[in-house]
């Protein structure tokens, strides 16, 4: 038995769950949600329980993790803190160097710092935050789990864009794609859901929410992905516009009047998608609230399905055909109306699903008809599980 | 009666053919090769002749259009130059204001000439060799017949990308695509071939050539293509990145030390594609030599399918089935290797091709198995007999 905490590190929150090993049990989950503008908040969820507690003020990264091990103590999750023996750490970028999790040593923290060129901000931000958890949790076991691990076996044409082969070999400018931890977890669940073996299985997970993509997952392995150098490129997403016609960076930041092309991307990343086409929200659940009378917000709802529509298309062409398509993540799991605005594009593989099915949130459901000749799936995810399994695996 | 002539201006290059209408017969076909660094030269092929003259120095294109005239008269191929009525130009960017060809007035070429922003290079140039034409054939009516039009049926949630809407409003910052005369006559012949009206069809042509796109024609209407706010977006093409991360602009803009990010587009433009992955040549039929030696050149070619292969399945997506496939272009006409390949993904649709008859080039012919569901057609492009007709009725 061994207590494992699974941390997913943001600019402004520190998201965890903790797990009991080998036996997958969730013991709880929480937030710290520390850099708020005003005040601090940590928020625990156990057995049927949640417990917030307030600050007076922000805290640092530092202190938000001494809060979260004092709350677990406090709420007796954990009757001493050596209990938990291993911290596995969601990573964003992994670049080449990490086909998948390792363990953390000194070198491993300048490697991934290193690798922040591939996810500014992001790689460089986690690094922080596992230097701080090895220091207060020095007895544990910290374990590195990469986004991008999971698409280390997409094939050159794949992977490739088609730019001076050069910039690859010198630059690394190439596709590492994303979510490769959820549609790890997401692709073993369908084929148990399935019940046969992943290697048999052409699947295409749909990991929709905040950020989104699409995967190729053929005989359990990555074959295509639609995020791609950074997590910009793909599916519109809430702020950022997925897939552009390049000429528009320097034609945009032109008529913009902007200082430089990275401001542009930074505006492609942070006000584009549902936010800049509706011009109202990023969030769809308030999108569909004004959809009848907003008709901007309809045609961001539009856009979104549009596009899943058309890598979901690309990819099945990709496998020459599919077994099952699967849904996940906070839309993926939740939105039911998404779900089959997406779902009236692929009759002609016999892909149909059952209203009535459909109409679940957040369940773990097969919504074909009957006699679909191509399963749907709705799988929540749950990277933190995932990661855990990671990190108990190297113990 | 009436002889009409099809000219389409490249920056070095003048391309012409000259039809007798409305019988559609052609006449004759040719080329100036006017701005060669060397030495000009102009090529005539009529009947079963091939003419040629090669001059001493270069020529600017009043001299070009000039040796062209002559050489119509001292061919016989008119008695007077007075039997042209017409002449139709292609323009690449037509923009949101043409929707149609059109008869060139003074404010039409003004209107042409400010829509160069969408084509830089190419409608300013073009604009220069209509006022030539006016001037040396005034007697004839001068006809604009634009690439972007027949895609002006795409719905927004096509055409619109997920940046802020202003963006659209203020800076036209869409998707126009390029290639539409080719793949409105492509489509025309295909539902004669089919012997179904066109307006029950859905079908996706292919126009694969040094510039290549990929357009989903449902009822008759395009409804999405692959080119984007300019012919850099989409398909992998001979010197073209098509579609990358935008993220990969700075990026690489301040990895390669450019001035600034149009430096960029400029290498995405002519230095990438078939050429940037290979090293070797932006020719097909170069790569496809030396492809089992040299693992670039199969690397390049085996990218340039695997796009074509998903922006294919991303229209079949979109239009939840397709009734056919249709191969154009100078490579989709004549490359049953490349062909053969792309078709190697579309078995989930029932679109097989019988290798026997897929061993074609240049010819008008329906390539399927006999009990393919799907049919796949190979048609030879004829553009400027496209754009004669737009004459011809305008006269």
């Amino acid at each position: 038995m061994a207590k494992i905490l699974s941390v997913n590190l943001g600019s402004s929150t520190l998201k965890w769950r903790l797990f009991e090993m080998p036996e997958e049990q969730q013991i709880a989950s929480g937030l710290v949600d520390f850099l708020d503008n005003t005040k601090a908040k940590i928020t625990v969820k156990f057995g049927d329980q949640k417990k917030t507690r307030n600050f007076d003020e922000k805290l640092d990264l530092k202190q938000a993790i001494r809060v979260l091990m004092e709350e677990l103590k406090s709420l007796k999750l954990v009757t001493q803190l050596h209990e938990i023996v291993g911290v596995g750490h969601r990573v964003v970028a992994g670049g080449e160097v990490y086909k998948e999790s390792v363990v953390i040593t000194k070198d491993v923290l300048q490697q991934i710092d290193d690798l922040d060129i591939f996810a500014p901000l992001h790689n460089h931000l986690e690094v922080g935050g596992i230097e701080l958890f090895r220091q207060l949790m020095p007895w544990t076991t910290q374990v590195a789990v990469f986004d991008t691990a999971f698409h280390h076996t997409m094939p050159a044409e794949n992977y490739l864009y088609g730019i001076p082969y050069d910039y690859y070999k010198k630059y690394g400018a190439r596709k590492y794609g994303a979510h490769g931890t959820s549609v790890r977890y997401v692709s073993k669940r369908a084929a148990k859901l399935l019940n046969k073996p992943l290697t048999d299985l052409r699947l295409i997970v749909m990991h929709l929410g905040a950020g989104s993509s699409v995967t190729a997952v053929n005989k359990g392995k990555s074959l295509d992905t639609s995020m791609g150098f950074t997590p910009l490129d793909g599916l519109m997403m809430n702020t950022r516009s997925g897939q552009i016609d390049a000429s528009l960076v320097p034609y945009l930041t032109k008529k913009l009047g902007l200082k430089d092309s990275a401001e542009m991307i930074t505006i492609l990343n942070s006000k584009s998608g549902l936010l800049g086409v509706s011009g109202i929200s990023d969030d769809q659940r308030e999108l569909k609230k004004v959809a009848k009378t907003q008709p901007r917000a309809q045609l961001a709802l539009d856009m979104f399905a549009n596009r899943v529509i058309k890598f979901v298309g690309s990819y099945i062409a990709l496998m020459d055909g599919v077994d099952a398509l699967i849904f996940t993540g906070g839309v993926g799991e939740n939105s039911f109306e998404m779900r089959s605005q997406i779902m009236t594009s692929f009759d002609y593989v016999g892909a149909t699903i059952d209203a009535t099915k459909n109409k679940v949130a957040g369940k773990e459901i097969d919504i074909s008809e009957a006699d679909a000749k191509v399963k749907t799936l709705v799988i929540p995810t749950n990277e933190e599980l995932m990661i855990a399994r990671d990190v108990y695996a190297r113990l």
